[in-house]
């Protein structure tokens, strides 16, 4: 085949590609890929293309993807027919023309997750609360280790979690990752010994990025939103690729963003620890950040997270939500409840420890201390991410927080159990009564949660506050059930009683009976309070 | 005397005052004045004055004060000689020089309080923890309450107290304001007997503000901050005063900072309760904070109070700290700490609710209540203000938390107690290991406090963690002094015996000879632990 055959089979391919119009859902992925075979680095081929469906417009920018491929992914944001036209700075891929119709969105595609007031919603207006987990190196290892993890999410009930894209050390010993986001030019060892990785830092290896994706739709079908850790402290030197510059690093960005910014789960967490990461200063995040907003014509969920107890300035409207690594305040509903307020945007614990039996002390919680630390955050309004930590010292076996593979602790069924009765209830829970009652919860009009946390105790005197957070207050002569839910059992059992709430007395309503709810002798019931209609 | 005398008169009155070269201390104030028949209304003259020294330059506004006087106020914020200028409006005030020379401060002037870190300093770097308390009407009715309020506020320990400009509503019925900021033009009685009040919204009223400053000057001579509190809603529509546009305000706020700008005790405090103002927007109150900034060349302290767990966007620059209602936040000294670790800003609870026996429950804390909520605050690394509110329902007597006059109640010995006990330590508070350690607070190298709080507990086992804030770890080998300071009986106990520290054990020293601290069966226990040299 000489050099005109190739032009010419090369031109027919893209007039193909183009021609077709493809229908899809909204929020679904659309692909086209172009064949060229570049002079010089194929990353550095510049392509975009525009899709317009009357006064919308979005612009996206392409990929290489290896092999002489080209792709442009979108994801139509509304129905209709959106028509595009690319741009490059190869004229072989330049005013190249397609469209395609998208269609409304069936069965469990509900559109791209964002906020909505301090909590979050699907684009379709359905909530969605976050009961994420942690797999930092989900991506990464063996694809025995990753389906098992996949396989492991799939069975859990958590709806989020969290990934790295950069490679993290490896604390299993037989496990080391396959591949790399950038290009490995060469890889010897030190005279000590010491592995030296050598960076194409101007390439990226299409072959990690696939898997990627692949990944990222296992996530998607399982209804788990993918959240993308785009840097971490975990490098230790091993790698170096923390240290390199931010121009090297707002490239892999825009390679990462343009790969997978069409995919509706992925979030962007600009990292994990941030003040861990030696190599960034706070100047240098916030220019990360708006990097990627920049390059994310749909601006996706996006945050950062740092150390315990290191708040970055979350009130930057480049975070569309709040994600910290803290215990403090999910120590009581109330302390929760106070962030809320502050921030003015959602909330995410994305650590508070994690169960295991590590000797770390931030990962040897018990299963009933993350169930615990969880149950206060959603009572208080937040959101709170599990992970897992269990070792056998023998036997070697995976991390699930970050190797990925089974579930071996207690409190994921319960984190599952308690995301249930959320889902069950009007309204995303906020403290009735913020900073004067520490356990009544509401969730609209006539629906409680009374949290009784480690306290056990023979009875519960029928009892509500008059506030009512954001809805109405509980009037005299209304009447209530009560279910008491047992979070460690996973029981629930309908109260045999009603109550009946008197006028208000001093701030709170009673029954009008002064009748109590006999409880079990049990730590972690949560009440639930229904009005009867 | 003609026209031209008077003229004459006036220009050598003016020519004296500029003569005249004053000496006194920085941070002190300067003020000459000036003599002028306005034609029209003499608040609208224009008069400036800028001083110089060396490099350094500060423009200040100038402002009339009743009787054809106009009067400049400067306070010298460096030593030497400081050269002005005045610009006005009308010829006779303009142009007119003079000079001051301030020199070294002396005795208990220390200079402005302005943040350090996440706390407050003076000016000279002298540490200042604020321990304040409320007088919401100090500077408004008779001037014998006033005079009560002052002798009170000089016996009490307080060096801090939040109080109103405009008028506040008088719970107390004998007692009503004695003059206005703004000049009363008519108040009459309508139809039903409602007062009505006609303001004159381009004059001031001179003999309201002579008062102010009197008031300011005294706290001053106390060592008192004044917290200004510039606008509230407790007109409740009675003056109609938080009524009127932004433009009438915006006057109000410079002809005020004109006037007391030159106390360097002052603080803006734009609001209380300003969610509650149902006048002004989230927006007004941004454009009435950078009206106070631009007017204020000193950049005293300056931040807002909203109702409770009602936070503003305290991040926007033009607040020095967090001024907050709301007790979430000193349930324990974690959340208090969290607090600082999100704005990076010292914080201050202005309003926690207030000691006393009204039937409003934010009015009737213990004093065990209120002595607990501060020093759970202020081990945590925050600072929390105090309030009274008592009444006797028979005599109406004032209430000190409004009307002024005497204290009644018990935590403010306490609070006084503690104010001592943390301004003999080398560092302000912060908490030893954040979001780990609910107790343990560390006030620098190896000097710790440890808050037994409500618990009553025969014994404490020497512990303390391996973290220690900013400052250096616990030595194996240090050894340690322990006084046992009950704050409710305001007593310190040395405890007999010393202490020496291990090796850290999982996060944690403990005395080498595994000994405790025998204990009374009291609770609102604090432990001080100081390292022995």
């Amino acid at each position: 085949m000489n050099l005109r055959h190739l032009i010419l089979l090369l031109m027919l391919s893209v007039a193909v590609a183009a021609r077709a119009q493809a229908t899809l859902e909204c929020w679904d992925r659309f692909e086209v890929s172009f064949t060229h075979a570049a002079k010089g680095n194929p990353f550095d081929v510049e392509l975009s293309a525009t899709f317009t469906n009357g006064a919308q417009q979005i612009t996206v920018r392409g990929f290489y993807d290896g092999d002489d491929t080209y792709r442009i992914r979108f994801m139509p944001t509304a129905e209709g027919e959106w028509r595009y036209t690319t741009r490059s700075s190869v004229r072989a891929l330049n005013r190249q023309q397609g469209s395609l119709v998208a269609t409304a969105p069936t069965g469990d595609n509900h559109g791209m997750v964002q906020t909505k007031g301090l909590g979050f919603a699907y684009a379709d207006g359905t909530r969605y609360m976050p009961f994420g987990t942690t797999n930092y190196a989900l991506a990464q290892f063996r694809p025995k280790t990753q389906e098992k993890t996949i396989e492991t999410l799939s069975k859990s009930g958590f709806n989020k979690t969290r990934f790295c894209i950069l490679p993290k050390d490896f604390p299993c010993p037989e496990e080391e990752p396959m591949s790399y986001p950038f290009l490995l030019k060469s890889r010897t060892k030190d005279a000590d010994g010491k592995d030296c990785f050598e960076w194409d830092t101007e390439r990226f290896d299409p072959v990690y990025f696939q898997n990627l994706d692949h990944r990222i739709e296992q996530l998607l079908a399982l209804g788990i939103e993918a959240d993308l850790i785009l840097f971490h402290p975990y490098d230790r030197g091993m790698w170096g690729i923390d240290a390199f510059s931010n121009e090297v690093h707002i490239r892999y960005l825009e390679y990462l963003i343009a790969r997978v910014g069409a995919y509706r789960n992925v979030w962007w967490s600009l990292a994990n620890e941030w003040d861990l990461v030696k190599t960034k200063t706070k100047e240098d995040w916030k220019i990360l950040t708006r990097a990627v907003v920049a390059a994310d014509p749909y601006r996706h969920l996006c945050s950062i997270h740092g150390g315990t107890a290191v708040y970055f300035d979350y009130w930057m409207p480049e975070y569309t939500h709040v994600s910290i690594q803290d215990e403090g305040p999910v120590f009581t509903s109330t302390a929760s409840a106070t962030l809320r307020q502050i921030y003015h945007k959602p909330i995410i614990c994305d650590e508070i420890g994690y169960e295991g039996n590590i000797k770390e002390r931030w990962a040897r919680l018990s299963g009933q201390q993350m169930t615990y630390f969880v149950t206060n955050g959603v009572l208080g309004g937040i959101y709170v991410t599990h992970g897992e930590c269990y070792r056998d010292p023998v036997e070697q076996e995976f991390i699930y927080w970050s190797d990925g593979g089974e579930l071996k602790g207690e409190s994921w069924k319960r984190i599952a159990f308690l995301r249930s009765i959320m889902e069950e209830a009007p309204n995303a829970p906020m403290m009735a009564d913020i900073s004067r009652d520490e356990v009544t919860t509401t969730c609209g009009d006539g629906y409680y949660f009374v949290n009784l946390g480690k306290n056990i105790q023979s009875a519960w005197r029928f009892n509500l506050p008059r506030s009512n957070g954001y809805y109405p207050r509980p009037k005299a002569g209304t009447k209530y059930k009560v279910d008491i839910i047992n979070l460690w059992e996973m029981t629930i059992q309908e109260y045999p009683h009603l109550f009946e709430a008197t006028e208000v007395i001093d701030y709170r309503v009673y029954d009008k009976h002064h009748r109590d709810v006999r409880l079990p002798d049990a730590p972690y019931l949560l009440l639930r309070i229904r009005k009867v209609e």
